[in-house]
This record gives C-alpha cells, structure tokens and sequence, in this order.
C-alpha cells in the first residue's frame, strides 16, 4: 500500500499502532503534543508533523488515539487542527472512548465539509496494538471505510461493522467498558476478602483462573497487586472517565445500572484518596484492614 | 481401584462425578432423596442405597454433592444419616458451597468419631463432571487425603489442596462465587443496556466474548439470553444463596463488600419477582423498558 496515513497521539495505543502501520508499509505521519515522542517516530522511519493542520495537507486517512472527546474536538477543531485543513473524500478514524451522540455529531459535522468520518473504537491493550492486533468496534457510512482501504486491518486482528452510521461503535465499546470497570473493581473485592480471610493470594489467584470465576480482567490485572507494582498501564481515573460514561448513556434515557454505579463510586473513592494515577488494580487500596502484598525484595 | 465408593446427591453434578468414578472402576453405591434418580444407576452398574447409613456399612469413601450445609446434617446427622454408621478411618468429602467456618465445625464432629473429613468445594459446571473434569478447591488432614486416595483424581481435573484444615477450600469456594455471581449480574447489566440502547444483542457478545470487557460467565450465560432459554442450569436461588455466603463471611469481620451486596440486591429482586427457580441468567429480567430476545419460532 503507497499511501500516507496519519497517527495523533503517541501513547501505549498509538505508538503500537502506528508502529503496526509502518510494519504494514505505509507511510506513517505522526503528531503528538509531546514533541519527543513525534521526533523519535521519525528517527525510526516515520514522518513528523507540527501541527494535525499540517498532517492534513499529507494524508488521506488520519487515526486519532487520544484520550477523550476534549482532546478529539481539539485535535479537529481547535488551533491548527486537521478538520479544515483535510481534503474532501479523505477519512478521520475516530478511535477514543466516546459518549456516542456526540460521536454522531462529529460525523455529522465533517460530512458537511466533504469529509468521511469512521467511529472506531479500540480494546486489546498495548502489547497487541504493537503486534497490530487491536480489537475495533467501528461504524460508519460505506464510503468511510472505502476511504480507509486497508489501513484498519493494517493495525487490527477483528475490525467489526457495527453500523452504517456513526455511535453504534462507541455504544459497543463504552458496554465492553461497563464490563471491564466492574471485573476490575470486583477483582480487588474478591482478592481484599481474600487477603481478609487469610487466604493465601498465589494460590486464590491461580484457582479462580481456572475456575467459573475467571474474568480477562481478573486474570490480566491481578498479577499487579501480587507483585505490588502500580505503574499505570491504564490509570484508575480512566475507570472513573469510562464508567461515567457509561452512567452518562443510561441516564439519558433513565436506565438503572446498579453495578456500574457501584464500580463508579469505589473508583472514584480510590481517585480522592490519592491513587487517580496508579494503575487501575490500585482500586483494592480503597479496602481498610488488610495488608497488601509488599514488593519482592 | 478395587474400591467401594458412595456418591449422596445425583444432582447435575453429583450424578456426572458418579458415573466418573465408575468409569474409572470403583465400585459406586448411591443415595438421593429422589429414588428414581438411584434406580436409574443402578440399572446402569451402580449400586443403589436406601439410606446414607446403608451406604456408610459398604464404603470408605463417601462423597456429598448436596445443595447446601442444611442438606448436609441432614445426611450426616440426620435420620438414618451416615455419621454413626461411618467405619472408624473411613472419610467423608464434602463438595458443597457452605460457611467456612462451619465446615471447619464439621471436621471436628466427624474427627471425634474417628471419621476423616475433607472439605472440598466444587467448581466446573454439569459438562465437565460428566467427563470427570470438575476443579476441586480442597482442604484437610494429611490422613483425610490418603483415606481418600485415587478417589478425587478420578472426578476432577484439578484438585487444589489449599490448606491441612478444613475451611480453607470452602473460603476460596466462597470468593469464586463472589466473583461468578457479581459477573452473571454484570453481564445481565450490560446486556439490558445494549438493548436499551438499540445495539444487536448477538454481534454485543460476539464483541465483548473477543474483548477485554469478556468473563466465563458471560460468555457462558448470555447464550442462554440470546435464545431466551432460562430452563435452569443453576438458578437464582443458588445465588441468593451463595452471595448470601459471601456477605455472611465478610460480615463476620465486619467488612465491605459493595459489589457483592449489589449483585445480591439483584437477585434477590429476580427471585421476589418469581423468577427464583429460573436460571440464573434470568436476572436479567429484573430491567424495565427493554425488551429482551424471544424463543426461536
């Protein structure tokens, strides 16, 4: 594939995804607040940009991996942004976790310029991302996808095809990230009860991965508390993001989620007593009168 | 293994784990309070029993696969039970979910009478007992496990020995349905908020069971849902139950458990609403304004 495609934000998603799309040989530009993660993109082959403005003027397709919908309306249309400096019939892939009626909006707004808009949202975690085997829940219009060609199964295992419209990929992702919030929360309840009850944490762990018990999110994140390594791979304010979201989309047409709600408070418990920017399994740091596994020695 | 060996209980996994051990050439002798479910091992090359004490006068080894602690007295201590008829060195395996600390009780009663005991919870499903396959969460005296000999092995495709006193399987049972109740609930939740939302309840699991938002009951039960099949596996009840457990040991110690006391607020709403005896899945049931699947005309 000759064709340039652009990647905005550089973090553990979209570094591994644009590393997956060089792989893939295409042209890959890149823009990233943080200036020295662009220029060691480019050192490694890729093409750095000042500004999404000017990465516009370069690609036909550009994927946007950053963190929030702030972030996106910034990227789009704050200064120098990419939404009026793209070419009409070129393509923004949409790929954060998003409320998804506003997801809509944004397809709407760019249709009116001429350009294509995908929702796409992404699971997998970093290390699949760098082996360009990300999970996408995406929906759009044809002509979105015929604009993106092939770079979607440049960065992903699964590109599913939710929708014709943009929304019903943000509705799927933002249900998968009601499941993940409370199978991380209820993890550390089930591990802290444990740690409570004297229960020997190895050995808990091992028999619940193996049992009717296991969650992706208990088997994935439990290694952390057992060796008490906190570093964020994903923060706990991002479940206090996530979750809201989801709190957000039933509130709006009144719908009771009563676990989510839970999940929400016990992340938002953990953010105000100061682990906001641990990783997300410091949410069993909210469970008085147990004693955490130390670091090994 | 020229054994004699008695299974109480032919439940869905209580008859699966005697037609294992008869497979592997023990001698098998049964007892339920439904006498057609023993005549019909017995036809089959079992040995049918018309009490737990008649069972107790042939065998070594007897294994209660019941529903609960009640049910257990019952077939120990109860009329015709098997505690007195016990041989002294003789050993009883308890595979029930029930309160740690009055399993550890029962090792004692049992230990006074020269009986050993093994606590030994269950974990694996009617598909897997019947292939001999089930995961068994067990502790006990070092005498326990050799009176027991081959026997365990030859139900189970895992047995781990969590501690030389009884309690310490049923604590880590105990957490496991923590964790598979909170999840079945999870998944009813974010099922009914798919469709609430107009999202396609069959490409939902199919995303979610290939995304980090999956557990094994999700993808295990949301089938059920799917084809608005609630014939029951394991029912509500089971989890009002169960959950019930769960909060009864953390209150011991006076500690929180928020997800657990949800989910159990919701299926106890299932259950007051007369869906108790449904299967478990049916939880879902307690949402309003959505509509779920039908049956498949």
């Amino acid at each position: 594939m000759d064709k340039n495609v652009g990647v905005i934000g550089l973090g553990a998603m979209g570094a591994g995804m644009a590393a997956s799309l060089r792989r893939a040989g295409l042209r890959v530009h890149v823009f990233d607040v943080r200036q020295p993660a662009v220029a060691d993109f480019a050192r490694d082959g890729g093409v750095g940009c000042a500004s999404p403005a000017e990465m516009a003027a370069h690609c036909d397709v550009i994927v946007s991996v950053v963190v929030d919908a702030r972030q996106t309306e910034s990227v789009l249309f704050g200064e120098n942004g990419c939404a009026a400096a793209m070419k009409a019939g070129s393509v923004f892939v949409m790929c954060s976790t998003v409320d998804p009626k506003w997801s809509a909006g944004i397809e709407e707004r760019l249709l009116a310029k001429g350009v294509h808009y995908l929702d796409a949202p992404i699971s997998g975690g970093a290390a699949r991302a760098a082996k360009g085997e990300i999970t996408m829940m995406t929906a759009g219009r044809p002509q979105a996808y015929a604009a993106a060609g092939g770079v979607l199964d440049a960065m992903a295992a699964k590109v599913y095809r939710l929708g014709d419209r943009a929304g019903a990929g943000s509705k799927v992702k933002v249900i998968n990230q009601l499941l993940a919030g409370v199978h991380i929360a209820a993890a550390a309840e089930a591990m802290a009860l444990g740690l409570r009850e004297g229960v020997d944490a190895a050995a808990l762990y091992e028999v619940i991965t193996h049992s009717a018990g296991n969650s992706w999110m208990f088997e994935n994140r439990m290694p952390h508390v057992l060796a008490a390594d906190y570093t964020p791979l994903s923060a706990v304010d991002i479940f206090v993001k996530d979750l809201g979201l989801v709190l957000d989309l039933a509130r709006s047409s009144k719908f009771p989620l009563p676990l989510s709600s839970t999940a929400h408070q016990m992340f938002m418990q953990a953010s105000s007593a100061g682990f906001g920017r641990e990783d997300d399994s410091a949410v069993i740091k909210i469970f008085p009168g147990i004693e955490l596994p130390g670091k090994a020695q």
